[in-house]
């Protein structure tokens, strides 16, 4: 399934990259397929490996803060892998015409 | 901490109460204290206990169709239980006047 | 349509509310049908008059922080008015039980 | 502002890709930054253009569809333009690293 999590730390000041940095070092270091965006990451997985690796990231931020807040948004389809590069690409074919990334 | 989520079967036609009323009976045997609305269900417990009823109500829907988007917000902070009834009282205290539930 | 949102300040420390309370003001004076939930705000009504209450909202919280996160979720379905009290009856109904709210 | 927003047709197969071409080039001819990821497109300008252009999409698939769900995530902050662009690499300079996009 496809999985896009971001994660707010709450009370931590307005700038928050140093946090979400070391949050993408466990993305990059799980070895399951990612994408990052400006508002979130991508992951590809079963459910226990992507939650895990999630639940990883929540933690290390509730180490640092008081509160955090995490959106995880699912989208499974049976029979379907490999979506995190075929999604993207299938809307482009139907419009013929390359989109931004 | 506090775990509002919501599942929407693609596919399925646009009623789907009946999927939503399975759904709910596993969560309101599962015991541990939840709320529902027009738009989720709020659930509180630890990650373990509240993603693993989670997952059951995913893979209830997933049983009846071959897609599935489930969307969860959670809400993590440190030393503050009871937060299901708190929140609200809460803001209802600080504004001095009942709101609507 | 029904319309499910949130604001997090960000920086503005692990307790936020006092602001929250400014925002349900807002919510509750502006008469339209709304019930507020642990993790958010169910507003019904239709785009542009739900819209103008959120941008409120937000723009509210943005004069007393650097930074928001605002989420929004939008369940639009054709004729289907009141589904504000409607949704939760009907899958209460469907289960022939009462479920916490 | 940044603003993450998805559309899922509800009712319409499973397979909702032609629906999501025709959202895409709204987008695309809108003139906006943007940047379309597996699970959902980022746009970025200020509150009432983007508005625009979501109100657009939505009301394109409701023209197709009974019933539509709507995400949209909003991240405001103040004196920050592009951050489409600047978000990504500011992980990556910090984490001295380049990541998958």
């Amino acid at each position: 399934m496809l999985v896009e999590f971001s994660i707010v730390p709450v009370g931590a000041g307005s700038s928050i990259g140093d946090q979400l940095a070391k949050v993408l070092k466990i993305v990059d270091e799980s070895g399951l397929p990612y994408k990052l965006n400006p508002m979130g990451t991508v992951i590809e997985g079963e459910w226990n490996e992507v939650m895990k690796v999630i639940r990883k990231c929540h933690n290390t931020i509730m180490k640092h803060n008081d509160r955090a807040i995490t959106t995880i948004s699912i989208d499974d389809r049976k029979g379907k892998p490999s979506r995190i590069e075929e999604k993207v690409k299938s809307i482009e074919k139907k419009l013929g015409k390359k989109l931004k990334k």
